[in-house]
């Protein structure tokens, strides 16, 4: 493995001690990242390079989820540096340039970790650029972003625009934590390593598809962010348009990132726009009541903290299935999972009591706080003549294969970045393709009012306006 | 529920003490037989009522798998009559009907057991038409009889010749008791209760069946029987063949006797007769070693204690795919399961090391000891890039409703017969048809002496000469 140097920048900030330190030091005690590893952090922070590790080592007592001994510790100190500067300092920027080039001698790789605010990406890539640290002339340079990129389609446009007066797109890794779950990625891997699932994987067979992410928290200290933001740009532009078009994509030729990514982007331009009508119809968004009174939130706030939605993915794999996707904060659990519906058998063979159907099969990705699977199949019941009785298959991967095998997302993203594996990343074209699906949705809601902003009570399974979406359709949230 | 009287021949017998009469009480004490229950013991034995009584209560004690209470046992008890008589004797049915119209009075309903050696079957409907006792006028009358129905095709004809002399095939259940297995039915509920099964269930998706009927016993005191008899005429005959008829049938109509038995029928003569060249290489016969030695099994027996087949169903939905089907005595382990093993996925997107290919998706259908239903799928290896893991998916009979919800396959068996529901119960021209099929090769076998008799050890997976012949297809047992 080629040496690396993994600049943070937000080094003192409250992902890189969470999420960023404790992933890269499990890759390297591990040793999947080279021996020659550096991690730089930069930051306002006024640190020297001892008083880094030391908040580094107490984040890791804190938050690494794995034992390790002193010895490996010091071995990961060694590799780590800090420097103090701005992020709009051409002079901070040229420093670290040196700092580098010192480092790692001749020929390194870099990886930039941007871990600030969007509206530093741009001034950090232009400085970048300026004191030449992003041309790939002895190693490569790649640059990892944080969502949001961009709050509508109109800035997501202009911030990959700022991004490619510097970057090429190949440098660019848009890092979607969802994307390093392995119960997410698993679902490329049940459906396309396995024989008995695709044939099933369509129209003739699938009756309708619901995604859900529940949280159980609720703005907390993000106010501020969150209430100029709502639910629709913070968790279904990236999250929940990514797991459906994971569960809808076509089988790529291959497992790679432009193979797998073109296929995202055919799922979702096959979503048609929907129109004001259809939107006041088939979106709801709702507000926790409490919301207007949390921290750093406006009294008179309209923004949504819950939101569902029905979309078509019109072509000849979906047309007909309706995906139903939800999410909102303080909601009754915390759960995220994917609920395949499938049709009823064409015939009961089976005498069945005068107005009873046949349960639907179903197969549940559950994919937080469970990870597993579940397909529910009815059985014949005991001791009936021809009675059915649902049941479950389960499958759940910590019990399969121990409750510490599932790495955090970070560590696997980390990974791939270094490896130059952008398959779990977004490219640009996604990520407008996204906005561009929301923005009518966003338009008529904030612009027009409609439909109307619906309460919920915390602690509740949502909004009954979110039933009666589905009750349209005569399905229910299962 | 109409008042039924059963007549048991072979009263004082093994199967009556071990299964029909747990089985009847049971059915008594859960009210699914009408309170207006005679059970009449017809045997040789010198019983009266009272000694029949304490026998059979004795026969409880000791094989009844439920609590009762002595009320119900009394209840049951005062249901219960004796009548000693001899299968050929014109007086002693004569005797037996007088008895039977003085118990039941105008009108009642009569199922006649006949839990005795086959060579008596005919006699004892010969003499039961004789006396009057089979004609419909006032209730209805049913046979039930036990296997073998015939120990070839020319021996099965003259059975049901004989019964169809005095019996409409309407009157006559040959029970096999295998069909009265919860999981045995349950094959038919997964495929046509279920949506997923189905559209999968053929040679598209379908690599091969395997079949296994393991027995860890031996001959035990049956050894006369048994060594006029064989493996074939023991096993394959009924149950095997009734397996395989259930995993490959199409879709019935409706779950109806005549419906379903009429799907069975089309499989069976979907099955090529094999040539003798073809059942020299597809057929394995196999001796356990020490079985020359059993009680009452000639010291140069060639009789096979084991057999395996390779078998085909020629038709849209089974063209090409491999039914393999197995099963012996003095085998390691006590068994009963049907493998589907599904093909590979079409292509790997997944990048797997040189000279290894993908897991194939099993599904299997455990039928004893344990009853339940795996799934074999690949997911993602937690960790690595793109490993996939073998896992199971899982479903267990006993724990999802309880140990004691599976009830005696006889229970079923005798409330169908009751009801008059011949579904589980073997047609005359299905019990032809399975014969038709294995004459070849018990001719192949037993005339030529072809393939060589093989052996196996006691408590081995059986002989060698099994593995060799799914090797031949690039296959092992599973």
């Amino acid at each position: 493995m080629t040496p690396v140097t993994i600049i943070i920048f937000g080094a003192s900030g409250d992902l890189t001690q969470r999420k960023l330190i404790p992933s890269l030091f499990h890759l390297f005690i591990k040793r999947k990242t080279p021996r020659e590893l550096f991690v730089v952090g930069f930051g306002a922070t006024p640190y020297d390079d001892e008083r880094f590790r030391t908040h580094l080592r107490e984040a890791l007592n804190q938050f690494a989820a794995y034992p390790f001994t002193e010895e490996e510790w010091a071995l990961f100190a060694a590799r780590l540096r800090y420097l103090q500067g701005r992020y709009t300092d051409l002079a901070d920027f040229k420093r670290l340039g040196e700092m580098l080039r010192a480092l790692e001698g001749e020929k390194g790789n870099r990886l930039y970790y941007l871990a600030i605010p969007p509206s530093l990406f741009s001034s950090v890539v232009d400085l970048l650029g300026l004191t030449n640290q992003l041309v790939e002339d002895g190693g490569w340079r790649r640059v990892i972003i944080e969502k949001p990129f961009g709050t509508d389609l109109q800035s997501a446009r202009l911030l990959n625009q700022q991004l490619h007066r510097t970057l090429k797109e190949s440098q660019i890794y848009r890092i979607d934590h969802y994307l390093g779950k392995e119960t997410v990625q698993n679902i490329l891997f049940l459906r396309f390593a396995n024989t008995i699932f695709e044939p099933l994987w369509n129209r003739n067979y699938i009756a309708s598809v619901q995604i859900t992410v529940a949280e159980t928290v609720g703005v907390e200290h993000r106010g501020r962010y969150y209430d100029g933001v709502g639910v629709l740009r913070d968790m279904f532009q990236n999250h929940l348009l990514q797991l459906l078009t994971l569960v809808a994509m076509e089988p790529p030729a291959s497992f790679n990132a432009e193979a797998l990514r073109n296929e995202k982007i055919k799922v979702l331009s096959a979503i048609p726009t929907m129109s004001e009508e259809e939107i006041v119809r088939y979106t709801v968004r709702a507000q926790y009541r409490g919301y207007r009174q949390e921290k750093d939130v406006a009294p008179d706030s309209n923004t949504p903290t819950y939101a569902a939605l029905r979309l078509f993915v019109n072509n000849w794999r979906w047309q007909g299935v309706p995906f139903y996707l939800r999410s909102g904060k303080r909601l009754a659990q915390k759960q995220t999972r994917i609920v395949i519906r499938f049709k009823e058998p064409p015939l009961s063979m089976f005498p069945l009591p005068p107005g009873k159907r046949m349960n639907p099969n179903l197969l549940v990705l559950s994919i937080q706080p469970d990870e597993g699977i579940h397909l529910r199949f009815e059985v014949k019941a005991p001791d009936t003549l021809a009675e059915t009785r649902s049941v479950n298959m389960e499958f759940d991967y910590a019990r399969a294969f121990g409750p510490s095998a599932v790495p955090e997302a970070y560590e696997r993203l980390l990974l791939d970045a270094i490896q130059g594996d952008a398959s779990l990343f977004t490219r640009a074209d996604e990520s407008e393709m996204a906005w561009s699906l929301l923005e009518p949705i966003l338009h008529t809601w904030e612009q027009k009012e409609k439909p109307a902003l619906a309460f919920y009570e915390p602690g509740s399974e949502g909004p009954v306006e979110a039933e009666r979406l589905l009750e349209q359709d005569g399905e229910v949230w299962l």
